[in-house]
């Protein structure tokens, strides 16, 4: 949400004497744009941690173009996500001051002007192999374009125990840890027991055979025996940025 | 963990020049016992947000009794689940001063010593439905042993919605929220709409057919349109109670 | 089916003192063309809802092109699904007056004369996102040709409630309501608890992962909370718009 | 509803100039009532086709007897479904005037008061198979209770061709027509080929092996080659007469 | 099985003394040719109902023909199955006298010299849809080069009751019947209601969606109501024509 | 089909100048009864290999023994599936003069009148283990009451081969054979490489783990190295005994 | 194989002039039993690591009585695994020299007289919980039984390493190790990078939605990130022993 | 692990009093490779029976490059799996001492310098058909590397069993048997009742239909009659080899 909206909101809320859920009311109509095709969901950065994100996958090119422009115009911001390289030529063709994030599959233009909260924490973002970082930049680049404080730790599947040894202090500094990993996905478990903050698993669809694309990964985390490990859906690192920004944004 | 062990933790760090992991492996070895057919893992409440839990299932009645008896000698604390009405009984007689959840299928004997911590936010415990209670009670019983200050808001499921509009203040307040619910789960997709904080969604085996014993409701809330819901095991309240506690204790 | 095979089917039953079964006989034997490797049924659109639809997926060009000109010849109407773009050019080459639409997949050549009935009732289509309309279009397609009165009401997933909210009232107005979702389709579910007619939900092929390729979805609307939930196969606009014709038309 | 509700409806309408969402604000919340574990809905049956029905499976037996008298309070009709033979006396017991239905597992209490619309069609209940009378019976509880026209044709599977030949123009008379069939599910197929009208399928449990308690009739169910078969989940008699209540009454 | 071959069995057998296991043993040594990768089986057409016939899929197209060769020289016939269009003009240089079968995807080199014993059944192949043709003339290609009498009904599936009834006749007069339907696969139930001899029954992978690429109909046919129905594989032509060579051949 | 009523077909066919169509239809009307909860085929023993057999679960007592009686009256035999130990002594003692088969579970009353056809071949009943002969007796009984000559061949898996090699000679001996297996379900793919006629595969639900019921058993079947495998569903002993009758009657 | 059997394996071999085939040929007819419902397979523990074990699930308990008094007769040895404790009774009372186990759920009657080879190796059984000994402690009595030298190490799970850590120089020591499993079953994976020898994984049914009765562990161990995990059937601790003793046996 | 390395390794052993375990600690940091996206792990060679192998797939072109020269200059031997025929040219042309295996799709550079150990025993490599080669071959080419004694014994599947009995002396002559197999993977169950050493067998995708990519194999495996068989991942060629590693070399 761009500032001036931010202001629209204070101005709304404070000069008019209406209750929150009716300037939230008003808001959502100013910020939702009709396409026809799409309702662009200009005000979701307003009402939950994350803006409206553009899922390439399932659009026709156009109406890719459509709404990262309506979503540019109303917000400052526009994120596409599942966007594949063969189609981010036309995009970047469009909006040349966009970067698109090849590993990522993501395309980014405008700023995100909210900036970080006080006192926020910092997200950890730990893969078991080199084969899971499709998922692990995805995550990173929604969290550095929220302005979050983000740790890349990857690599250091517990096949070779020493490895994860030696990177415990930096993922016991962050308040949050993002695990991503495919196959068996052995590695939130064992550091589910070594780390008392919250862990989001993300399984990925590396492997082959009875990998099953991810779900015996994510089958594995689902009955972690350590407790308390949040699984998202296969290969949705997205999700995870989400979750990690519900979790170290305050609330209110 | 008692504040015996914890003294003992702080005593064994500042007079003897330890490192913070000599002194954990110290104390892993003096809070460990071994029983032959388990191995009771005292230091687990230290390592991590949750201490070791009994998992009923699976153990005969004389095996749960030795490994209560254990956990209750060495940390002062002893957390049993899933522990069938007919066995509770016999629990019950050797531990009279505990406490047996029907609903939740809980045995607690002793106390946490360990207090909240300053600061520490609430959880609210929201249910779609009232044969969603037993997962729910479950994740409740735990909250409460480990002294976080909860709220139930059982039964507004999406078919009514008015019933989830007026709980809405009640759950904006909350640090985190558990959603427990079966069938096609839709609650907390339209919950994550209208929340900031985390949501931790807890699929329940409610249901009949192709509701597949939760399975249905697990895939529905991995899929969530509503970005950053984390996802539990199927009727796993403990295990949201963890991630719960994973949030809102401060990491060290 | 023509008006000339209408008359035909009025003269058999009221001239040659026929039963009604012994004129239905008559009128398949009329109507049905052996090709060989196909049997086509024209005289469908006479005792079911909807006429014989040409499934283009397993068949060869040519034989897309014979059946077409079979049903052509015999009911003045040819509809052909699934039809992909590559193959679309061959048959525009063939039947110039026929439509092509792009989106549905669809090919449409000549009419349907049969025209709705006196006081039949209207059609909304409902879509959670943009990524759904392929199916909605299938549907919008074939129910277009059929000249039922249909209204699009596309991308109002209840990831933000205040899009399903500002359309209620044209949806309410419809006599049949299809909802297109994949995901976690939770919007037929809180559809279906603000709206009392038929609802027919289909499960789209949207999304990743565990969405399945919409098998989550259709679980998620098999199980939903508002009773009363019809359910169609995966992207199965065709079907959904048979269900809506088989709803709206008067049964003799 | 009962009739006093629902002349409180009409004077909240049209004395206090309420607008129709005031009216159904204030309605649900004097219709609303929380028993702490559960809140009961008393108004579904305006906003919806159906009024809510106490599920009983997963909720103790003094759950069910207080959401019971609930209902039964705020609106003259209490339906509970899935009710095992063991727990029924004592729900005869305290509402002795009510009514168990053993084959359908339902218990009825009260009256429903709103009585057929003018000019609604009737609804035929096929069945394949004598083994398939749990769901179908569940179906015809529902509408009879509704007050709706219902025709029962059980035992007609396709295994003999003549049985379902010498019925057909009963089936042919109904505005809707339920068809229940486990094992392959052959029948809807048959029978949509013959029947110009809506066609809810309800997949049963019947059979074994890879019947899999259901799930193979679904499937097939939703492959038919009829087109424009609804499906509801397996065993759903209530949810296909609630389908059928949505299609025979008018939506306003 | 070369006329040569066949004589050389029985001069064995005759003069030599040796019990048929012997016989058979010294058949199998002299016909099991060696080529490092594979092993071939000349005799296969002996000891079973079918010669050995070659799977291209997996293998090479050096390996496909190398092995052609050898069955070739060994038996005077080769038959190539899942020979997908774009390796079939390698296979036809090679041998130029041989057969490609585009819609079966079959290669025939050489002859069948055994010929049909007195007596032999027919065998009708039907079809539910023009889509399940792939795999019936994958059954009609060996059938016919094992010089059975076969009869082909393509497109009567029961969505259409009318185009089986006029066919029933000529089913009827069949030794087997062959039916290969996808979808629902509601005709194998049908049909075996309506003819008392062996039905063996082949789903095909077509459909969309929960078709599931055939599983659906699979499931279908091995719960059909109509007693005494035998299943293949998926697509599986091939089996069902060695099936049916297994019925109407005389054992020995 | 009992002697008077083969006449009573003959009267019909010869006296009347009926077709066989015609006469079909008269004595299906003759020998169908409608009991309300059942249509009773007694005419299914004419138009199919077996007559109508009753399958016990999902019916009441009271609903079998009605059917029975009905199928004992019109056709002189009445067989029951599927009846479980504790249901059959009310059945014995309203039917006396029947049997009931423990280790098949059925129940039989009644003799089959119509005799063996002239040269009809023997069956043989072969089984992997002694768990599968559940299987195996249903089919077994099934055959004895329709007087086919049967051979058992019971615990000859192929983990100890030796133990097929000496009873090949009596299963070459028979014109169709019954292979029932669970667990890995080697046999059939071995007996198919040695025998030459058909062979129909019943998995069984023996096994544990990822025997799944008998699911593996039967995947193992349907993907039998041995071409021409026919596969029945699991524990599908009735279905199995009727297939054989198809392939051993003669179909007219 | 008792002594006296060795013995006349060697007259055999050695006397008579036979070659080991013909040797293992009369054996195989001496050793084996024909008793109807089953062939005994007494010379299975010399064909095999391991002698003929009686499944008793699926078998009548007179039949159990009979084989088990087969295999000690021929064998001097019989094990009769998965005896629910309700059947043990009659065992024990017609096999008084016998002993039950009740959490492995085996019977063993008898002695195994072969004796271990020279410089056979030890094995090492490894549990991750409490909750997997019946599986665990069903391979330790079939090794005990085959006179392997074990060492169990039970519940070192991996959600608290130290466990595993202090026992580690114990399974260095051992030639095989077998790890036993539910849930994630993280454990064999970081096992068999810490461990050179052999891994036998056994996924057991320990967990509970997810699960899947120990799918998911299955799934897990088959996706290890440790290379040349190998992994058994859920909760086939018998299969386990076996691989071991095929392990640590001398082949010849 | 090369010579070099390992006489660091000893002289880290010998000359500063370091224990087993420091020692390794000193040498996994010494020989583990931080790359940012990868951390080369060189010691798995020296903790396990395998060094690391690069897994192609995941990862691109410069990853794949920059992990091999990071491992050959460590360790001086790199393996590189799942690297497909495209990106072969690359890999080759920056190490051009390199070898690729074109149906294995490896590629191997160096050599490694261990060595077999003293009287190490030899592997069979088994396959039941031509089409299961492509796990063979990756099976073989890691076995060639390391210097194991192999032996292929290819295309003997057991529809045609005197194949296998020809081959029987060579297998038995084995220390490890590995079994490829795809279908229904009969292979191990006859082999494992006909040899005495440890069997691994190794499910292929080979098939169609309901093979589901090896699924059904590797469950045909799980539940081999035969006890004691080890089952890896689909087409996991690479696991067998290390398996037979891990049995063949002494663990010290």
């Amino acid at each position: 949400m761009t500032t001036d909206n931010m202001e629209l909101l204070l101005n709304v809320l404070h000069k008019t004497g209406l209750s929150p859920e009716e300037a939230l009311e008003l808001l959502n109509a100013r910020l939702t744009h009709h396409l026809g095709f799409a309702v662009v969901d200009g005000g979701r950065g307003i009402r939950s941690a994350l803006p409206e994100i553009v899922l390439a996958s399932g659009k026709s090119t156009e109406e890719i173009l459509d709404v990262t422009d309506s979503l540019l115009s109303s917000t400052g911001l526009a994120i596409v996500s599942r966007l594949e390289p063969e189609f981010s030529g036309r995009v970047l063709e469009r909006f040349p001051d966009g970067e698109y994030h090849v590993r990522a599959r993501m395309f980014v233009a405008g700023d995100y002007r909210g900036g970080p909260g006080p006192g926020e924490g910092s997200v950890a973002l730990v893969s078991a192999g080199t084969s899971d970082l499709h998922a692990a930049e995805e995550a990173a680049v929604v969290l550095e374009v929220m302005k979050a404080d983000i740790r890349r730790i990857y690599d250091i599947g517990v096949a070779g125990l020493h490895r994860l040894s030696e990177t415990l202090p930096v993922i016991r500094a962050a308040s949050v840890c993002l695990v991503f990993a495919g196959m068996d996905a052995a590695l939130p478990t064992v550091l589910g027991g070594l780390y008392r903050g919250p862990v989001v698993a993300v399984p990925t669809s590396t492997g082959y055979g009875t990998a099953f694309g991810g779900v015996t990964a994510l089958l594995s985390m689902l009955n972690s025996c350590s407790p308390g490990i949040c699984v998202m859906n296969i290969d949705n690192g997205l999700g995870a940025a989400a979750a990690a920004l519900r979790m170290i944004r305050s609330p209110e």
